[in-house]
């Protein structure tokens, strides 16, 4: 789970990727608090600047249906529309 | 090994993952104290809030059968009925 | 690199991951201290309770001969025999 | 996202990756600091020292167009022109 | 990157890897200051005790030449000549 902080520009590109939208996602807890520093991840169904979104990581990220597998490890899969935790982490450092 | 702490819903998703359940698993050791943040798993064995349970994560996930390999990268693949573990970590940090 | 510390048993499972043995394996550097917490493994080779064991963690641990891709990612590959290791961490955190 | 900070040579290689470039990559935050130890990259777009450049990391780096799979686990994809992100992380660690 | 610190047997092996060497290897910085524990890897091309080596991690590790996947997840794939890399890490905790 993160959220979209910030997008990506780069023209020379590996052939597969051109046209494809890159996004700089922030990976958050479900309190929103920040876990990892942020990560470049591909967008395709038009997430946003400051959208809740869950996002696959590592080369699951590449199956995506119709493309043959690109090089990427990082793909928004869906944007948050809500959560609900029950508060479990009393004990832990999680 | 990981508890069900709560539930996620997004609308708009990747085409593939329309009607799949999005759970928060909580990672813990066997003694229960948490390990990591909460992330997101995919679940179509029905686990509920509170159970312990076994989660694949990163591209293993997608190999789930009769489905071409989806964009998913945690999967639920059993509900713990019960666990022995002898304690070892006397002088580990683990 | 590890030590086998438990069981796992879970009845309701992902339907191709039935008669698969779960056990609880210690990561551990090659002088025993512990390094992450405990996680879960499949085990097809037998070792059991106590056993130093070389596991594959990650989606290879589904490249198991004669079985479509499993949504495993860790497998006990080998029982250790034994090790030598020569002291280099003198300067480093390791 | 990352800078690139160095060479590597290496004659004695699998035979699948004679003729490739070695680029060591410090991996970085948006703003510059440095996130991890650097890592050794494959690079075939021409990315040279000092270059900001999009890394893709685990087995997804051997999804390069028109070779077969190599045994590679990073690959720059993307030399960067610009980027932007909004401070957001006031309240976080990341 | 990192180097060879030790010599790993194990006569109780899943069948397809019976014949591969294994070996402990120390990942470490450019610097030659260690990274994480140690890790074992499988090794093809003759690296020895000392040797500084490039070493592919993940199922990626499984894509070698004339082999059927293997469940191994680090593989040895240059042994290093040199390297040169330019300080830049000043102010990062990299």
């Amino acid at each position: 789970m993160g959220t979209v902080v910030g997008n990506v520009w780069a023209t020379r590109k590996e052939d597969d990727l051109s046209g494809l939208k890159f996004l700089f996602i922030q990976p958050e807890r479900p309190d929103g608090s920040s876990v990892e520093p942020p990560f470049i991840a591909v967008d395709r169904i038009g997430a946003g600047f400051g959208d809740k979104v869950i996002v696959t990581r590592g080369s699951a990220a590449a199956n995506m249906t119709g493309l043959t597998k690109l090089p990427i490890d990082a793909l928004v899969v869906g944007i948050i529309d809500s959560i609900d935790v029950e508060k479990k982490e009393v004990n832990g450092r999680g």
